[in-house]
């Protein structure tokens, strides 16, 4: 395919035709110059094909495929090979299904536990959702397939996310809504992005020159597609204009002929569709020279995948000496999802699953287990039978493995949760069998965190999260032992939801929701507020225990922000098991001109090691690590300071340090205007003094001869203080020859030094 | 004085000389026109008149006069009547010392407890500060003599007062930052506001014609005049346009020059300037008609006066059977503040005072006690031979009755506090007593909260605050019994600086504060983020006990937010003592469609009551007892629905409640555009259908044929959410016979109903 060729030879009317899809999945082909479609499919942690003809919201069944771990299960286990491989296996099944490009991944925040749609989201740290997503990308892309990071941006609730407007200032766009994107486009190069419905300060993203053409291509470098998400255009010129290129599902001709008028009359210049045009040429080229034909894939070696991705995604959060369970024990399964796993989510993510893999099925593989129902959950009711039965079947075990969390209808796309609590008749549940059984373990099916009014009456707690279709596999595997949990949360657990940063600012009003929390999401706001949490982001147990030592930094002194440092420390096995350790490094800033979290997330790192085994772990530090956002410089910015490299089990288990100084060879701009104070102008101006008398006056107006005292004992730093604080206009109030004409001379030439 | 005939009289320079001042503290005179100039001063707890040559900055000694107790102690009171008592008292000094207006009171919010300025200012709570204030602008202008309610408005830092942005939203504006003035203007009538040094939104608030002339003016009907504060002029011209009229302490002529100038070259109107002229003058001819030649105040009355006020505004936060003391007991009285109050705070509202009591002082009229100086104030290091006398004197009583708090240089004006602890050395010599002694109390001099680490290691605490030059003598009366503590916290304590709600934003950066907790200042936060404090706002203990009963709610049904509703309950002391109890109105919004606080102070009253005595209490509401102020109507909204009255010892003490329905009889209009949902005008536009179907289609497109479930069992609800969230233009993407323009003239017919 010679796009350059093609382009060339289309009408206007065909160059705007490819500007939306035919249908629901696919682009438009044009029959007359040979230019086949391509189809799109819903992802992200599986294949969503709709092989049929489609319903025309393209919600229906779809074709058998291999759902694994969603996105939040499987950032816990922060490990980018695992992810990596699920990509390549998901790339796979792509190329088998004739499906160009696989929509996904998912890296929106996890900014409220609300969030209907959490559990497709990575996590609340942008830094570690860029970095485990473009490990998918990369895997899918590596077979020849493209994907499309969704959704940018600022698309963190469902309420109203076609239509409501995220008010953010830019630093919080900057540090936390763009940043795994930015690491996505950097890094993973990915084909195509997907534009989200909501609007960011007013404008909606579709139409967003500052997010698509300025940030995205002209800072970032994206050379690739830009589409809607399915049904958010809305100005279809005004988007073009701002490089949206392709809009999905379709409109049926209606949009096209917007564009072609709009060339016509000159309102668009038609370079801008042909831009658009050859971005979706590109795509249909990129899939056609990649394509694998008749290729096909092992379902059930990806179904192995699916079960120790879940297995090394489980996160241990609470282990009184009860896991793992000896085979030989005598166990109660209780609850439905023992049965009948809740592994995924509801909406567009929703995997026509080949298999599924109960941990009731699983665990025949090693003991016998009795089992109990204990709920339902078509509603929230207590069912007394069966409450009945499970009491008896837990009484009557050495341990009782209760298998809750959310049901379907608790958290899907589409709408948020109103409440972080399971439902009542599960908890009323675990309840009445901890009146009987004292060996309690629970295993949490969940996409975000919930509250847990039961936690003191258990003692183990493992979260599987959405753990794909072999996920009740994996819980065997972790409840005997056969894999031992290495997972770490990817996002704090609130003792309350009233604690979370955007708790009085969700999911917004009608028309916006303003994330006044600023860049403290998540444990940035918890350590800022110190708050304490249920469990802390990056919080995980094992069945073994890991030591650390030897925090070496390298080169350890005169570091500048254009050096890459290098951080190494040793982690040893100090227990009986094998087992994989997640080594966090967190930077902090000790003194910094602006509000920083107490501490970020710039690192991870998982290592297996055997039983007395130590390795040493390694890290690299850049300008970013160190880096916030200014505007004033509109670019990243180190401020000249000492950093403490903080190396720690979870972002609340800090257990090595080391304090380095870093020089910036950056420097905010001084502006002078109506608000600049003679404090101001001694901090940034070399020549202050003589700039000042040059106009006649004196810097300083005198003050009173002394600190008399007759205002109190601490006149003197008031007068320091006030005297600094003065902006120039309020000279001419307190003395000295100025004019008001003068201070804007003084003001002009402040800014001419520029 | 004939106002109009001298305005029509005067030359466009002299009308001009009028706006600013002649020196720091008064106006121009016009000798041609026999036009005398008046004379303000500096209060508000006390009159700081400069009398003779003053230094360029105002700052030097002032004349002897009486101190007060800060607004932060008579807030505690809560007692109206006091304060206009004060008032009156604040009003004869003036009347004597031949001052036209006393600048004050102060009603800026206390939004941190670390605004160095907190103890000039009254409360955290808009309804508290407004209520009392105007009390006092009352009692000064019952004297004839004019106020200047100060500083307007959200000027609640010291931190870049003069030239900082103070960035809130609307609602924040209206219900938190301007009520109470907004309260003082309606009730009390002042004939001055001064204006904030700094900017809101951007604007200086002296340029800001919103602030000054739609709302001041036009809204609340103010017709008094506005003064800068000192010095926070910048554009005249734009500040004139604006509505400020009297640029203080003065320019020299120079910007009086380009007043003229722009009436000359068209760019100002004439009769704006007029309007400022004729303010002035009806200053002047407000003082001159009212003055009393000759007067002469009682200096003794009004020290006993401060003093009843500075026991009335104290309040007791713990008393483990400590307190009251026998006069018989042992006493040692420790600390410096014992011998030398800290009794008022650093900068413009410093008072001169005549006669200062000590608690040492005023107790021989009692007993007698022993002394140690304890620690000093010059700086925070301990002396080791204080600390081991203090430690002997407490060692040999049976109560140690420690004088702590903050110094002069902790808090003032100019600068804001950047922690809340009080000294070391005083910490230290706590902890040191407590190890000798069990029995301690602590009075504490402060201007806002302070963190207490020995607080569990006392028995007895008393804040008396900044408490006027008499509150040695209160002191001691409250210690021994002769008054009965009554003072409420006007302010929560929090028990972390990090839990405050302006915590992330304070003090801000250089060029903005951004007020990103909204409506949620103080107990409103608290109560929103589910924390504990360690003295709730409205907080205060009785040496005597308490009884609520018999809330009624007239009338009580029907009601709606046109009515006036009363509120009556019975209150009894059951125990021993004479004392007064403030009882608090609480209003609780059981459901809004905005984010609400869980309550607000709607009313407050204070009974004196005998032992055995019951009394009735009665409160008023009206329509803003209910109502959040809505930026979408422009005004004030009562939302119809269920509200709570509660009934409150303080904030998190709330001891009746009863559940209202009221009828909200304002509508907020609806108003469509691009971001218009089907859910929407399914909810506001009744003829929907019709007016749908008028363009073609139908207002919702077809969904699947039924909820098959393939998508989890949330499958309806979201099917039903999403089609609710879509706003018209994606309705092409998803069917339907609709183009662009048929969204537009669906917009355009929506709104035409209106």
């Amino acid at each position: 395919m010679d796009v350059e060729k093609l382009l060339s030879e289309m009408s206007l009317e065909e160059k705007a035709s490819l500007c939306s899809g035919a249908d629901f999945w696919h682009t438009k082909s044009i029959e007359r110059l040979d230019i086949p479609n391509v189809m799109v499919s819903d992802g992200p942690h599986g294949l969503r094909k709709q092989a049929d003809e489609t319903d025309h919201l393209g919600l229906s069944e779809s074709v058998k495929a291999v759902c694994f771990p969603a996105a939040s299960a499987l950032a816990c286990s922060f490990d980018t090979n695992l992810i990596n491989t699920i990509g390549e296996a998901l790339g796979d099944e792509c190329q088998a299904e004739s499906v160009s490009t696989l929509l996904g991944p998912g890296v929106n925040m996890k900014r409220s536990p609300l969030c209907g749609r959490n559990f497709e989201y990575y996590s609340e740290d942008p830094y570690l959702a860029g970095k485990l997503a473009a490990s998918l990308v990369k895997g899918i892309q590596s077979k020849g397939i493209g994907t499309s990071v969704k959704h940018f941006a600022v698309n963190n609730q469902e309420y109203r996310r076609m239509s409501i407007s995220a008010v953010a200032d830019e630093r919080t766009l900057r540090e936390i809504y763009l940043a795994a994107f930015e690491t996505i486009v950097k890094e993973a190069n990915p084909t195509t992005l997907m534009c989200s419905y909501n609007r960011i300060n007013g404008v909606y993203s579709c139409e967003n020159d500052w997010l698509l053409n300025k940030v995205l291509r002209d800072e970032w470098g994206f050379e690739g597609l830009v589409m809607t998400d399915w049904g958010a255009m809305n100005d279809r010129v005004a988007a073009l204009k701002a490089g949206l290129d392709l809009e999905m599902p379709g409109c049926r001709g209606i949009r096209d002929k917007e564009i072609v008028e709009a060339v016509q009359s000159g309102e668009l210049s038609e370079e801008v569709l042909n831009t658009a045009a050859r971005r979706v040429l590109n795509l249909v080229k990129h899939y056609y020279d990649n394509r694998k034909e008749n290729a096909v894939y092992d379902k059930e070696a990806h179904h192995a995948l699916a079960r120790r991705a879940a297995a090394e995604s489980a996160v241990l959060l609470k282990n009184d000496s009860i896991l793992p369970l000896e085979p030989k024990a005598k166990v109660a399964f209780i609850g439905k999802f023992a049965k009948v796993p809740r592994y995924q989510g509801g909406g567009s993510s929703h995997i026509n699953s080949f298999k599924i893999t109960s941990a009731l099925d699983a665990v025949k593989d090693i003991t016998e287990v009795t089992y109990a129902q204990g709920y339902d959950t078509k509603e929230d009711k207590v069912d007394e039978a069966m409450l009945k039965e499970a009491i008896k079947a837990a009484a009557q075990a050495e341990v009782a493995v209760i298998f809750a969390g959310l049901p379907d209808a608790f958290e899907s796309e589409g709408y948020d949760r109103t409440h972080m609590e399971l439902p009542e008749c599960q908890n009323h549940l675990i309840k009445e069998i901890a009146k009987v059984q004292k060996n309690i373990v629970v295993i949490l099916h969940n996409g975000s965190p919930v509250r847990m009014p039961w936690l003191n009456d258990i003692k183990g707690l493992l979260t599987v999260y959405l753990g794909g279709q072999a996920v009740g596999g994996a819980c065997v595997d972790l409840l005997y032992g056969r894999v031992n949990p290495s997972g770490k949360l990817a996002e704090t657990y609130p003792l309350s939801l009233k604690h979370n940063p955007s708790y009085l600012n969700f999911p917004g009003t009608e028309k916006e929701v303003v994330y006044s929390e600023g860049v403290f999401i998540g444990y940035r706001y918890y350590d800022a507020r110190d708050l304490e949490v249920l469990y802390p982001f990056g919080y995980g147990l094992s069945y073994t225990d890991f030591e650390y030592s030897d925090l070496k930094v390298t080169p350890d002194s005169n570091l500048k922000d254009t050096d890459t440092i290098t951080v190494t420390l040793k982690v040893k096995n100090t227990g009986k098991v094998t087992g994989k350790e997640t080594v966090q490094l967190y930077i902090h800033d000790k003194e910094a001109s602006v509000q920083r979290p107490e501490k970020e997330l710039k690192g991870f790192a998982k290592a297996e090691l055997a039983p007395g085994e130590e390795k040493e772990v390694s890290f690299t530090l850049d300008s970013r690590s160190f880096a916030y956002y200014s505007k004033e410089l509109g670019d990243w910015y180190v401020e000249t300071g000492d950093f403490t490299v903080m190396i720690g089990k979870s972002s609340r288990d800090i257990v090595l340090t080391r304090d380095i100084s870093v020089t910036g060879t950056k420097t905010i701009p001084f502006v002078a205007d109506c608000t600049t104070t003679v404090g101001d102008i001694m901090k940034y101006v070399k020549n202050a003094q003589e700039l000042m008398q040059k106009y006649g006056g004196e810097l300083t107006p005198s003050l009173p001869a002394d600190d008399d005292g007759s205002l109190g004992e601490g006149t003197a730093e008031m007068m320091r203080q006030m005297m600094a604080g003065t902006p120039l206009h309020s000279i001419i109030s307190f003395g000295g020859e100025f004019t008001s004409k003068d201070i804007q001379n003084i003001i002009d030439s402040l800014n001419s030094q520029n």
